[in-house]
């Protein structure tokens, strides 16, 4: 059974010996993606019967933690795939779930997230994609921008406007009409294999559709962007993680003047900050998790206070890690150049901390203990 | 039962109303005192059988959370004599576990801590208070200072060197050469009754000493500063907590321009990160909490942690809520003038954040997940 | 000829050796008053003609820097003399010039500065104050409050509402209807005399209109707000100086186990922030006093980021000044506490950071070198 | 003649467009190195008589700031060229001068400068690398790395041991012995051709070194790292302004919901802090420029002090304003993403914000105004 011990054993031999080498290739191989079908890593959490291991939302996040730890840009694949395959698990028709989910949890078919546009962000008033009704289907026209894993992805959850609302749609890639441009030498989360979809007259049947006719995508979409910044929160424990890993190894084998770094008042103190932070970090997830299991709505805000505290914690430990490692810390020879770039795209990515510390302060009024 | 619901009840009714009425007059009433007695609130973490209820760490750690939420000041009254209570429960003998123990259960004997010199800090090694034997019990000369609750209690537990070693003391506050100095207009926890300590020829029975003869300190220092960490940390949590609900209760009062602060987005930023270190920091307060009930050797790490985070979100956020109430928050129309002064302490006292930021990175490298 | 040098041996012998009394007693004594009339120091800024000695503006800041390192309070109550005496000299008529500008010159009369009101800031929308012409002069009602020195000062700088716009107005407090209402015990700059005053039916003769009626109180009201920003700007320069000196000196003369402080890395790195902040702080006030001497607009925008940076790094090195005397710090007998509550202070008067933080980013578009 | 207004211009149109391109290629272009030579930028500060402009310290800060605002890595192959040649200028013999300063003024010879090894940072206790002196010359052994410019420079200001002390000596690149391995991929200024340079029994004649014999090195080195130190804090001050100048324009030309996110106030401050810390930066340049050309010792703690402030400030608002630009940022369409990576370089180079915490510190004491 997979949890974090044997995510991280997977994760040690597997994952982050090579993630550097991903990161320069800009891309992850196919045959790790392989491995991590093999080790049922893709969607754990769908039931058994869709071919999942059940496994809760706790344990998931350690796993996407340890993921996290060793490469984010694995880590940002196992999010969008995640999204994908709950979404289609709580929102599909049987027919869709049974189309997709054994798919999904075999890691046969990778999904990927279609929200953002070239001109606007993790929100869907910019949404100007649209899906006109025709002929008993749809017809998807539009561009979507940022599309993590869009140039590996089978199928993409699409969010469009249609004439009443926005609704989500399940596009496979081969469908006639989506073309796939992959975005390269971003600053983080290199090996994701970013790209940018557009779709011009995609035709789609009815069935692609996730939700009855008319069925407003708000409330697919509050669940989905939920996972995803829950995944994002436990990718950015992971950083913080590698990070001070990484900084305790470099600061008890290298000396200055004969003294270990780790020995060094201005180096432990931030070693002492990774310590801190990692527990505090990880304690939040595990509490967002926790509500996620018991089926509390809760765990939507405590979710965006972990993913607010996680990614602006993993920000300030890679750049202390860099700075712990000098001149070596800028270089190929060690992870935390790469640390250092990915966290800075936690920051961003499913829903900006901007617009978190706006979102988290709507809780301050209902914030009382006993 | 007491628990953080009944605790909260109780600090809202009688303890945070008149926090800073307390803070002004430099003392709590003994009106007061005797109310924390009747609801059992003086050491509840004592067996049954010594006067407690049996109350478990983590619970403690709740109570003491929302009592420092109210008063810093009670709180930290109640720190030193749990420090107090529980080593005469954890290392006294027979005899003096029970004339002490049924006595601070019921709050009819207050204790205090008395480790810090004039010239030393929270360390051994800089003690010059000595504890001479002589005719089958000790003599005990030296000053203590930044004695918590000094002015009130009852009874001091004192740290001096002996021959061998340095030993654990108790001794009545009427014990002949026992003089008391108060120190009063502190910058925080005003309402604490500092004084300085001096002893002058005290004579002590060989009962005083806790522990066998010749029985070294270290361990009886190492528990009863963990949980003087333990209740800062508490206490801390508390200031975050109470920083949090005042100023998101002025904020949804207060306009600037006809928009409520509330809706302005540098306050919004602000009750964000109120709202996210108090949960960060519960959660690190609950997981030592936890492992002390666990009798987990690492709930020492744990208590350091959640006191050096609990502690500096204190006084980062106390800032921020002056800042929120602007003018006013200088002002004694509202409780957050209080809290800066008080937050400060935190950042000192068991332990300065400067000792725990050396003290943490000694775990760095036994850090792995999994 | 007062200079900077001349400034810092009169604030070291007769100002800071007794500001940590001055703030105890809630108030600076009459002949410490008298002292600074004797000094030159209440508006060397007036000309000549006006009894003044022509200073510079940069000086002024250097003057007011090294009274701000000695006491906040004095310095406070400097500023808002300098705000109502610049005031007459800018926008006086002959007659309201020669009525007052010697006696503020001399220190004979003090003057104060009237525009926040219970429920309003530091911006003129929200007055409620009214100024009604009558008879040929005005009658004044409403109700003003923090107006620094309220409790000792002769002359009041108010700004009021007339039925046009906003006017300010000169009121002597002995005018009837005028009352005095003490505010005590504010967190900081305790001896800075604050009282709230109230205006009941207060007749004024059409004299004590600053500017021909009809015109608009706007330009007065910028000039004088940045020459208030440029005092607190320079006292909080002070502040950061202040607890550099404390700090230093502090350091180098205690030890822990045997090492000084000031050997002691994480000591170190706070002195280090200071001397580095302390050096950025003066360029930056002393940048905005060139402008001021040469006549430059864009004084204005410097004095806002001088008064920005300078006030946040007092309150940031204050606390760590605090941090660095550990428990002494928190006690009566070094400065530094005070200075931790003074410097909060710095960060809301004259335009909270808040404020501030939004007006300079208007600047950004503009901020080309070369 | 040469000042910030022309190397602004030259920096606009030869520089900056082309910056992100040099990133990417991982060198700057030999047309960029010979329009730098016809700008007469290699070194200006150079006498007339060596070739160069006579120019002083406070522009030659003013050029190298606007050069780091277009590209850092041009701007750290000038600093160390500038090491070179004012080294060369300082403590060369007649012949030397002869030799190299027309050539470095004119740019036909680029000098870099060969301090740190393999395993020690920029200090000469770690010099593993020696000069043994043999038949009137010198044999030089050993690795130098992380040499800026090391892939083209045509001559090497080398750092070893000699019998007696540390010795300074010239090495060109076609010297028999003389190996250069290019380090690339590393985190910022990737195009500045960082090599590592070994050295194998490499003889050179008795001219080599710097100074006469059994001179120490302490004083070349000095002022040598002085004025890199310089040339860093003057780069660093270009990426905060090169930050600002990104972000405003990006905040002025985007929108949100409709409102451009220039009138954002989470946006507002962040530009707000970088106006300040740019503006603060640039003073405390200019401070350390100007006790360079009055000749003041007290110039090399001001460098201190200003690269330790920009370096820091370049590195905090760097992420910032890919914060700014979200998604955007993180892309090869803007220029933020080279700032970040950049930035955290100059956190390291040249004395780490580590060794210059302490290193200020000791100017704590003596830091007294007036």
């Amino acid at each position: 059974m997979t949890d974090r011990r044997s995510a991280r054993a997977f994760v040690d031999t597997h994952v982050a010996p090579y993630a550097d080498a991903y990161d320069r290739a800009g891309r992850v191989p196919e045959e790790l993606l392989r491995r991590v079908a093999e080790a049922g890593l893709w969607a754990p959490f769908l039931p058994p019967e869709a071919g999942g291991a059940g496994m809760d939302w706790v344990t998931l996040g350690e796993v996407h933690e340890e993921v996290g730890r060793g490469c984010s840009s694995l880590r940002s694949l196992l999010t969008v795939h995640t999204m994908a395959a709950w979404t289609v698990q709580r929102w599909g028709s049987p027919e869709q779930r049974e189309r997709w989910a054994p798919a999904f949890a075999a890691g046969e078919r990778l999904g990927a997230f279609c929200l953002s546009e070239p001109g606007a962000g993790s929100d869907t008033s910019g949404i100007t994609t649209t899906a006109a009704e025709s002929g008993g289907g749809w017809v998807l026209n539009g561009v979507k921008k940022w599309t993590t894993g869009g140039q590996r992805a089978d199928v993409f959850l699409v969010f469009a406007r249609t004439a009443a609302s926005i609704g989500a749609f399940l596009v496979p890639r081969d469908t006639p009409g989506v073309q796939v441009r992959p975005i390269d030498d971003m600053l983080g989360t290199r090996a994701s294999m970013l790209a940018e979809i557009s779709f011009t007259d995609v035709v789609l049947d009815r069935d692609a559709l996730l939700g009855p006719s008319g069925f407003t995508a708000g409330m697919v979409l509050t669940g989905t962007l939920d996972l995803g910044r829950y995944s994002v929160a436990a990718g950015s424990v992971g950083i913080v993680q590698a990070c001070l890993e990484a900084s305790a190894a470099y600061a008890a084998s290298r000396e200055v003047g004969g003294t270990p770094l780790a020995k060094l008042p201005l180096i432990q103190a931030k070693l002492s900050d990774m310590v801190t932070d990692a527990r505090a970090a990880r304690l939040l997830l595990a509490e967002a998790g926790r509500l996620k299991d018991a089926g509390e709505a809760s765990t939507i805000m405590a979710t965006w206070v972990a993913k607010y505290f996680a990614s602006t914690a993993a920000a300030r430990h890679a750049s202390e890690a860099v700075q712990i490692h000098g001149a070596n810390g800028c270089s190929t020879d060690y992870p935390v150049a790469r640390y250092y770039r990915d966290a800075k795209v936690m920051e961003i990515i499913e829903g900006s901390n901007e617009i978190q510390r706006m979102t988290i302060a709507g809780q301050a009024d209902r914030e009382r203990t006993g």
